[in-house]
């Protein structure tokens, strides 16, 4: 009988090859995948796109584990109807986005983006430069998991007072207060800062609209490091146009990469990068952490120890 | 008889000039200065550099209080032989200073700048962009004062191992060691980034030349916010060219403002600020605080509570 299979859509070192393979003797290990290999995957690390019918509708298929924190672009329907379960890579990319978050911050109260512009014209602009001080400020960061706890702890410590919103307003740690996402609007006035951080659901489809930049502070931010259609981008440049609020800095969009014609490359008062915000150095290394715990415990008795996604609920 | 002046160079609010009457009542408060009352100056707040002669050659000058942190523009030794007190700003920038590096080394570690670059061309370089991590490195301070200090407090919770050095090497508060200036060439190999905040001295002057830029990482950081001429700038043009280190955020010149000519301006891994590392919003209160402390003791006994600098040491 043939092995089952692990398929690992990214190539890892060597080393936690290895580390599979002796948790793991009975599974064969393939970076790719032939036909002929389709119905023996069992354990699918990151989800090859071409083959997803062919994987569906095998009943060998048992556990996706998704390389992202995210995993809207999975067929979530499909696995909760043939009882596959995930596991996502939640965490991995907290410290880098957190640390992206706190370097855009900083960039716009500091005049830092307005200097590397004013450099590539050689002009020194110290009368003209905006500056403002981050400490003291209210950040509001709009879902409270891995990124937003990781976010609240390291900019607690430059001064900032961080306040958190999540489904029901449960408690999180290292927020001053939290609520729920139905009473964001109401919070939103208050905050000099409001970071979005959200998982891509039906609940958070366009919920950064007008009704939310209507209601920001004229000289707030705002940033999306989350999913791209959390925000609803026509709102959001007409918003921008009228300088409802002072600033925004983009890493994700509704679509990527950012058409040439989207105008928000062109706004003065937004700062777009290329969804950087959780490239992790040493990345395997996190990654592996999760998924070998998880591997064992899968192994021992089919349950998944860490990061398990509800398939209903998308998180 | 004419009242004794105390002379404000720069506007304050009213709040301000009414606090110093109702301490001072017995003096004239001045922010713009006749030639018939330079004899009568006997505070200045600033120092108007066009009527320098004629205060030193007046025994009525006893106390200046600068308003930057650096006095090395100031007379030092006609105040010494005359013994005028002198008390600087020093404390006021710490914070915003240290904000603006922690922006600096996240724009670059986090690929920002190159973002703000990429922009201006509506170019998605997702592929291309250089990203690392904050967290785990080694700094080393260059002077271990007020702002070395308010530094090493904030990015120490970044996850920032932070290193010191000054005149002696003593220990000081929020460092893992603090090492002699004599010595910082042989620690800079160990470090990621090294930020000078050293005043401008004799002893301070052409501190950071090739001996110290050959010593650091490929990948090392030199940041400067503190006097222009504590760099060798020829010296670091070569490093930069020579590709001895990764980057360097330079804030102060020899000459300010860095004239059109100067190929800094050009460097692709550098990033010229306009000498706002320590632009501070609510500046007015941060410095009254400091100069009202010290009217207070001046006026009781001739002393100062706050900030006194040693004429002979230059800080």
């Amino acid at each position: 009988m043939t092995k089952p299979i692990i398929f690992l859509q990214r190539e890892f070192r060597d080393e936690f090859i290895e580390k599979i393979q002796i948790l793991a003797p009975d599974y064969q290990i393939k970076t790719e995948l032939t036909e002929d290999d389709l119905p023996s995957v069992e354990i699918s690390v990151g989800w090859p796109k071409k083959f997803s019918e062919r994987l569906l509708s095998s009943d060998q298929l048992k556990w996706v584990q998704s390389i992202s924190a995210g995993v809207d672009y999975l067929p979530l329907n499909d696995f909760s109807k043939r009882e596959v379960l995930l596991s996502n890579g939640s965490g991995i990319h907290a410290l880098s986005i957190s640390e992206h978050i706190i370097g855009v911050l900083l960039g716009y109260y500091r005049g830092l983006n307005e200097s590397v512009k004013k450099q590539e014209q050689k002009v020194w602009a110290q009368e003209s430069i905006h500056y403002d001080q981050l400490s003291g400020k209210n950040l509001l960061v709009v879902g409270t998991g891995h990124i937003g706890q990781q976010l609240s702890k390291s900019i607690h410590s430059l001064g900032v007072n961080v306040y958190g919103i999540n489904t029901t307003g449960h408690p999180a740690e290292g927020f001053v207060e939290t609520y729920s996402i139905k009473n964001m609007a109401k919070i939103v006035p208050e905050m000099d800062i409001v970071v979005g951080i959200l998982p891509g659901t039906h609940e958070t489809y366009h919920i950064f609209n007008s009704d939310i930049f209507g209601k920001m502070k004229k000289t707030g931010i705002f940033i999306n490091v989350g999913r791209g259609d959390t925000v609803h981008t026509k709102e959001l440049i007409s918003a921008l146009e009228e300088k409802q609020f002072a600033f925004a800095a983009l890493d994700v969009f509704e679509e990527e990469p950012l058409p040439e014609s989207n105008p928000l490359w062109t706004f003065d008062n937004v700062l777009i990068t290329p969804h950087i915000s959780g490239m992790t150095v040493d990345f395997q290394n996190k990654f592996m952490k999760i998924f070998l715990a998880n591997l064992k415990s899968y192994l021992s008795d089919r349950e998944l120890s860490v990061n398990q996604v509800e398939l209903t609920r998308g998180y």
